[in-house]
């Protein structure tokens, strides 16, 4: 087997899948500082300002907001291992993959779901929440405010938020495809809980999950009548090692590198200014949009305004080939886009403008690349 | 508060705490190569030659060795989580933290823990295993290799991997500290499982734990009475990414650039010989010890045959201030040693020489720091 050296073996593809997205050059130099230990003072002052700049982008002012020292799911599992109880009672919202997969966790952890389907492409309304939550008795509601599998933008979070509170249940949200790409206002809407990914709209390698949990659900962890049953993510012991002037008691070795690409990515979103950022998501994601659609794609989400700005799920023309044409773009173009996911294998695509890969000059060259290999194809629509 | 980059607010620290270590620049350069994609055809390469790498070093020809997306820790959890069942009786050596931890961890999964307690800073006896294990019934055997706690290297694996096996008990093994500075001979010692950490002797930054099993402990997964209590360790789905030539099934976006700069860690063991490795922490070890000696510093583990070569756990001389000389080394030297941990907390240090800390040119600057401190404060032994 050759043995070698990874800048020899790896190419510049653009990367316009459902993450990981490009990393900015400067996010990619703060991952290769030098290494040093997770209890050395200038680190400790780097997770400080890491978890401030957290708190500024989750419009939070949660103390409990750190990164999970894992990729997205490890935040997912996280929130459920410590807020989900045997034999609690949790509703949970699928309309997509990762409602699913929250599903699955929560069953893990001992919680009895409640699931509340949504028909894959749409999102939930208010009056299915407020339905199973009268069913009584949730301790939890989970929602999936992006869902990467389908592409929907879930709405009306805040009224979401009130109605599990007015049933004494936890708002739990999975923001790992819209955090840093559109609003997500953990305070606002009323979120106890929530978690994220790197390597999404924070242009950031994969490897992390930021999470936020409010005084309330830091309530119910405290008063669990059960251990939590995983050791790598309780938050209990966690907190004593993150919690700014407290004890930095060890609890595991922090992955020192990945943070410090954490904190150059979360500088770089707050440097532009969020409100600059969301703008810039929503201008390519409709430059995006006109191009798809005028070479013939459909989008798997119907209603216009619940589509995902930084990802774009949609039908191929007909008769494309979608792995085929797939593997080209990434063969001839250098260009990696998303398959389908679940329900939508083999029928459509994912592609994702996220973070530093949604730039104008961007989807200028990946509308570009889209349509040589659909013209190729089928002459395409116009031909 | 301040914003600014990494580079701008961290030092050249010189890592001899018990890790993260050292890491060699072309890990770095790895770790910061362009972000690819976890389903791209370059990374599913270079994840073929991780996991060839990781064999090599691990000494097996398991199918099922891999990293997981956590630091050590998380390694420890993925072995208890896929390969205890609630109710199991499993056997524990606890000689120091990590057997602590380990106990927690099987507990919390529902196990039954048999602890085989052995005084801190020893080792336990084949005969202190036998008896334990005939006490009956034990689904297996959790001890630590290298217990970064105490300093302690366990002899007689291959003697205690046969007592394992007699009596019907998996042998489970963490070599977070030892991998990749001492032998562990997966295969012939008849570890069934073991698990350890980038962070260490592997020079890599800390993020990622490798771990092997072979088809006894992937028999035991497969023929498990209850699903896995955990959803982002769990191998059942973990191996369909995983598995050279298989389904490549989308799991979780596994952390690219930090299996970037884990393949080139492997690399440059592999290319210096697994054989030269370990003379050269043998050889740095002895000559840190004298040293240490000299300025009368006493090892915590008493058979000098049973001390780790990569870390180094003493009690300071009479009357020095353990803490106090730890902050002055690393303020005035930019040298980072660690404090005792656990029973040995505020009364002794851990100096690590791991991977590429463990170098001859650095012992001698670490010895003439830590002499010129002894020195300040006590005019040392022999002045």
């Amino acid at each position: 087997m050759e043995r070698k050296a990874i800048h020899d073996q790896i190419g510049q593809v653009r990367l316009h899948g459902p993450g990981p997205s490009d990393v900015p050059d400067s996010v990619l130099e703060a991952l290769s500082s030098k290494t040093i230990g997770h209890l050395d003072p200038d680190f400790l002052r780097v997770m400080d300002q890491t978890q401030e700049m957290l708190r500024e982008v989750l419009r939070t002012k949660n103390r409990m907001t750190i990164p999970i020292s894992g990729t997205g799911s490890s935040g997912m599992e996280t929130l459920v291992a410590n807020l989900v109880e045997p034999g609690d009672r949790v509703a949970v919202v699928r309309n997509g993959v990762f409602g699913g997969r929250i599903a699955d966790e929560v069953s893990r952890f001992g919680g009895q779901v409640v699931a509340i389907n949504v028909e894959w492409g749409r999102t939930v309304e208010p009056e299915q929440v407020k339905e199973a939550l009268s069913s009584g008795d949730c301790r939890a509601l989970f929602l999936v405010h992006a869902e990467t599998s389908t592409g929907a933008l879930q709405p009306q979070m805040k009224e979401i938020g009130q109605l599990a509170h007015e049933h004494d249940a936890l708002f739990l949200v999975d923001a790992v495809t819209s955090l840093g790409g559109t609003e997500v206002k953990v305070d606002e809407w009323g979120i106890d809980a929530a978690y994220s990914g790197t390597q999404k709209c924070l242009s950031v390698p994969p490897g992390l999950s930021p999470i936020t949990l409010n005084e309330r659900a830091m309530d119910k962890l405290r008063n669990r009548r059960t251990p939590v049953q995983s050791w790598y993510f309780d938050l209990t012991m966690i907190e004593e090692y993150w919690n700014e002037g407290g004890a930095r008691k060890y609890h595991h070795t922090a992955p020192v590198n990945m943070i410090f690409a954490l904190h150059e990515g979360l500088r770089l979103i707050l440097e532009e200014g969020l409100d600059a950022v969301f703008e810039r998501h929503r201008k390519n994601a409709a430059a995006l949009q006109a191009g798809l659609e005028s070479l013939g794609f459909t989008y798997i989400v119907e209603k216009a305004e619940e589509r995902l700005p930084m990802l774009h799920a949609v039908f191929l023309p007909e008769g494309a080939d979608e792995g085929k044409l797939r593997k080209q773009l990434r063969a001839e173009c250098s260009l990696e886009i998303g398959g389908g996911l679940g329900d939508f294998a083999g029928k459509a695509w994912r592609i994702g403008l996220m973070g530093h890969s949604c730039r104008e000059e961007k989807v200028e060259a990946l509308l570009r690349d889209i349509r040589s290999v659909i013209v190729q194809e089928h002459g395409g629509p116009s031909a």
